[in-house]
């Protein structure tokens, strides 16, 4: 199944049985002081770079998010689309929670872009969908609703066909919907690795879809996160994940690697393109 | 199902549902100069040296390989096999090509080895696995015969069976066979990964026995093999492989992060454990 996404001139086929996507999670201010100074300040130089970045170290597609507190992100993501979409030739995931600055920033978007998200809320489900649906572009099903995030595979499981169904009733197709399993830390729950790959094999067996990762949670809190991120990262693939939203400069050689052992690249030929692309900085001699 | 190993003191349960089970690598001198060297002139300290570093990282099991060009395992093995069973009291796997220097050492191990290995052709079952039998020993069985090593997973998986029946011919349990599925470098054919990981799914879906791994091949002359290697070890481990032999020192905290995200470290205990005792060097300040 593909989930077709498109900048100006480029077309982005996620696909399930295709190499692995990677959305770039970088331009987003949570937790990145210097962004959210940068946003608050209208300065876009630094939204600028860390595109820039990011398409360099092999993303695929862009996220972004411009929550900020104290700032109108119905004037400001807008604005921030228009910039990227003129200056990258690279399709977006536009990561809100607010459908108003939802719908005043797809129109900058040319081509088709990922709506980052929709949930099994009510509220979500029928502020969400339109805007994707009016716009056609493609979205990110978060599987949880009005109470929370379940801890039991089989309830995250039937959310996704919530949203697969209430989507399809407004015309939008199952292979536009991207489900996301969710993935909380197994820091706090060390059954949470666990319950989200349970959740993938449900999913992907059941409605063969796209499956989306937030790849970076999984290990908050805890110490040598890039190792138990890449770990987790092949066993989430190994059951049907098919795309990630996490930091291209640190995994994308870890997933060129999980696509190389899996048969998708032939002779090794992207791995090899990407270290003469990136080689690895030399190991200080002790 | 259980495969379960002895030393003087210590009981190793290779479990197909419970932790992986890390066999050391280092004591083999392929590839390994000084180790040679150390062999060839009869010093044990070098050796001992490499099965207190593997302890330390977390090996459950410590491989035991002494051919080198010229020298006489059939003296040397049982030689090197004894003494680590008196300094050391961790189960052994004794890895020779050679039935004679095998049923030799094996006297000296007490408790319960692991043998490496038999495989699918005709004289390695004969000669190996009466050995195996008489000292009451489990033993890892490689996926290959007389005619080499197949790229055509049925194939691989028909010799696992051939090698479990035989065995069980001679009073061999099932659970006491390990069946290694081979792994070849995605560097020289980029199906090789997926070839071997397909074998796994059969052999554990048909078996259910317990699955070792040569985890390090598959990146053999390719850049960031550690990368390559993690991200396997967690591909195969989620379609059933359970035991690797590989090296502790690099791959133990890969490992305990795959058990951590499949649910099998309560409260991460076994993660941090590992964390507190090797702590991470500090990087250097750029």
């Amino acid at each position: 199944m593909q989930t077709i996404l498109q900048s100006k001139t480029k077309q982005i086929k996620m696909s399930t049985d295709g190499v692995f996507t990677i959305i770039g999670e970088k331009i987003n201010p949570t937790g990145r002081k210097k962004l959210a100074a940068a946003l608050q300040e209208g300065n876009m130089d630094y939204v600028r770079e860390l595109a820039k970045k990011q398409i360099d170290a092999g993303a695929d597609i862009l996220d972004v998010n411009v929550g900020v507190p104290g700032i109108d992100d119905v004037a400001l993501l807008p604005k921030v689309v228009k910039m990227l979409a003129e200056e990258f030739d690279i399709p977006l995931c536009i990561d809100t929670p607010n459908p108003k600055a939802l719908a005043a920033a797809m129109s900058f978007a040319p081509g088709r872009v990922l709506v980052n998200s929709v949930n099994g809320e009510e509220a979500s489900l029928q502020a969400v969908l339109p805007v994707v649906k009016e716009y056609n572009a493609a979205v990110i099903g978060l599987v949880m609703d009005e109470d929370g995030i379940s801890s039991d595979p089989q309830k995250r499981f039937a959310l996704a066909g919530k949203i697969i169904e209430r989507a399809a009733k407004l015309g939008i197709a199952t292979e536009d919907v991207v489900i996301d399993p969710l993935v909380l830390t197994v820091g706090a729950d060390s059954n949470a690795g666990k319950v989200t790959l349970k959740t993938i094999e449900l999913v992907h067996n059941e409605f063969g879809v796209n499956i989306n990762l937030g790849a970076s949670n999984v290990s908050f809190g805890l110490p040598a996160r890039d190792i138990i991120n890449v770990a987790f990262l092949g066993l989430a693939i190994s059951v049907g994940a098919t795309c990630a939203i996490t930091d291209p400069v640190k995994y994308t050689q870890g997933i060129r690697a999980i696509d190389l052992l899996l048969g998708r690249d032939a002779y090794a030929g992207r791995y090899i393109k990407y270290f003469r692309q990136h080689p690895p900085e030399e190991k200080p001699v002790k």
